[in-house]
C-alpha cells in the first residue's frame, strides 16, 4: 500500500466500526452480521460480559440482550495500526447508554458504560471485517429494574 | 478526484460538520449560516421538530430556540460517501445536551438527545456546504421547566 | 508535504490526542508525558483551572488531581490546520466525566464537563507533540463530596 491507499484503508476500517454501532442501535441484525468474519471472537470478560465465538452466536446474543432496550453506542478517537497489509489493530474510546423498557426481562433499567474497544480487522476480498474485539470498562453506572 | 483528493474532501466535509456543532454551541450565527447553501433544507420531523427551508430561516429558528440555553452538540463516526465528484452523503451518530436557564421561555429545563444526522453536502466554488440534513432520534430524555 | 503526507500528518496528530485521553484515563503517566514537548504549556483558566508550565508539572498535577478518581475524557470532531509544515493548530469538542471515590481528598464527588480544547502541535524528529493547549467550558455539572 502507498500512503494514500493506507489512509483509505483506515477510513474504510473506521466506517466498519461506525456501522457496527449504527446497526446495533437500529437493530439491523443481518447487516451487523456482515461486518464480521464468520469465526470472529468477542471478549466481553473485561466488561462484565462473557466470551462469544462466531458471528452467528454474537448477533443472536446481542439481539436477545437488547430486546426491549433502546441502545446508544458511541465510539471515539481511534488509534489504528496496520500489522500487515490486510490486517490491522485498533483501540477506540467508547460509551454506551442502554435503557430497557418496563416489563422487559432485563435485571437492569439502564446502563451507562465507558471504556475501550480493542479490535482486530482483516481484509477479505477487498472488504475490511472485524475478526476479534474486546471491551474493557473504566466505569459502569447501572440502575436496577 | 484521485484517492488523496477524495480523502482530503472527506476531511473538509468532516470539518464542516465540526464547525456546525461549534458555531451552534458558541452561538456564532453568521459563521454558522456560511456552512449552508442558501436554499438548504432541514428535516427535524424525525426528532420531534419540523421542517425548515433556507439557511436564513434555519439560523433564525436556531438562534431563537437556543436563547437562554447552553447547548452541546457532539457528532461521531461519520460514514460519508461520494455520489458525484461534488456531492456527498453522510450519516453521523449524535448526541446533544441542552439546558435552559431559569426564566427562559422554553417549556423544557433540559434535553439530552441521542440519534443520527443524515446529510447531503455539495461543493460550491471549492467549498463544501450542507445542502440538506435530517435528524432522527433513538432516545430523548427531557426535564420540564 | 504533498496531499497524502498532509493527511497522514493529520492522522498522526489525531492519534496523539487519542493517546492523551487514553493515557490520562488509564493513568499511564510516563506514556502521557511523552506526548508533550518538555516546555509545553497548559491553560486551564477558561475551565476553572489554572495555568501550568512544563510537562513534568502537568503530569504531576494530573496524577495528583486524579488520585482516587475514575476519569473518562472523550474528544470529538477535530478541526486541525497546518500553520507551517511542522506546526499545526486544532480545536476539539470535548466532554469529561470524573468520579472520585468516597474518602478521597477531592471537594467533588463527580464532575461532568463539556467544552473545547484548543491546541498547538509541533513535529520534533518526525513525531508530533503537544506544545500548548487550553480548555474552555460550555457547561460543567458538579456534585460536591
Amino acid at each position: 500500500m502507498d500512503l494514500a491507499e493506507k489512509l483509505d484503508a483506515l477510513e474504510e476500517i473506521r466506517k466498519v466500526k461506525a456501522r457496527y454501532c449504527r446497526f446495533v442501535d437500529t437493530k439491523q441484525w443481518d447487516a451487523l452480521k456482515n461486518l464480521f468474519t464468520p469465526d470472529c471472537r468477542f471478549d466481553g470478560s473485561g466488561g462484565g460480559m462473557g466470551e462469544i465465538a462466531g458471528r452467528d452466536q454474537f448477533v443472536a446474543e446481542a439481539a436477545a440482550g437488547l430486546a426491549g432496550c433502546v441502545s446508544v453506542h458511541h465510539v471515539h478517537n481511534p488509534e489504528i495500526e496496520f500489522t500487515a497489509p490486510d490486517l490491522a489493530e485498533g483501540v477506540w474510546a467508547m460509551q454506551d447508554m442502554l435503557r430497557w423498557e418496563e416489563g422487559s426481562s432485563s435485571p437492569l433499567r439502564s446502563l451507562h458504560g465507558m471504556g475501550h474497544y480493542r479490535e482486530t480487522y482483516v481484509r477479505v476480498d477487498g472488504a475490511w471485517k472485524i475478526v476479534a474485539w474486546a471491551v474493557t470498562r473504566l466505569r459502569v453506572d447501572v440502575v436496577p429494574a
